[in-house]
């Protein structure tokens, strides 16, 4: 299994909702077969509706609420970034959950909920470098101690 | 908001277990501060206490089970390549949740939820590009109709 995954497909209520609220953030997508398609780097991030995705995938659904046991990060090149961010997506409607401040490892994020309750990170990690095309590359660690 | 993401992180019950898993198709990771890294094309897929990851978006936890609100897509070159990933997914002791089978997009694909119910869907697509360096393409589609 080659390293890499192709798309990250979220679970939603309202599809028009949803791709407004990506759309506010400035995303532009593609609306096919009443699925939405946003090319974001070397993945795309597809948006569909909740019930159609866990029958797809041999799933029985579940309400939402709390937790989804995922969370996506998007990182950016600054601090004041992050706040733009975190600020577009409350005024677009998301939840903040976690308002930015300063993190353990020397960087700065917040975290908001979307509409359907997906989990987005928003972090200024200067460890994590980000290349031009927008690619993110995991340090090598020291783990040898 | 750059139209991009930059990590996925995963919630486990067992950190040691999920590396393995994944170490088991074939990935290679890094373990820092009880976190697992694996660079996957352009983004990070990452491995992380399901208890603290909850904690760290501000988020309630909840019980595992059923659907979780999203999927990930590992698109591959061919129909028997479907079934390699699944059969090696399923060896490592994954659930097979849709067994491989023809799509109504012209491709074949199957579901499997990893040791902690994360849905993987493992496709073959010839709409969807994937370039020599893994990145996968969405197609312009004709949205006028």
């Amino acid at each position: 299994m080659e390293q890499r995954i192709g798309l990250l497909t979220l679970a939603v209520d309202d599809l028009g909702r949803a791709r407004s609220f990506y759309e506010q953030l400035g995303w532009i997508g593609q609306t096919v077969e009443e699925t939405v398609f946003f090319q974001a780097g070397g993945i795309a991030i597809v948006v569909w509706s909740r019930e159609k995705l866990a029958a797809d995938c041999g799933l029985a659904d579940r309400q939402l609420g709390g937790f989804d046991g995922v969370a996506i990060a998007h990182n950016v090149h600054s601090k004041a970034e992050v706040n733009h961010v975190l600020a577009a997506a409350k005024q677009a409607g998301a939840t903040i959950t976690r308002p930015a401040a300063s993190t353990f490892y020397g960087g700065y994020a917040g975290v908001f909920c979307d509409l359907d309750g997906h989990a987005w990170e928003v972090a200024h990690n200067p460890g994590f470098a980000l290349r031009d095309d927008g690619a993110l590359i995991v340090p090598t660690f020291d783990t040898s101690a």
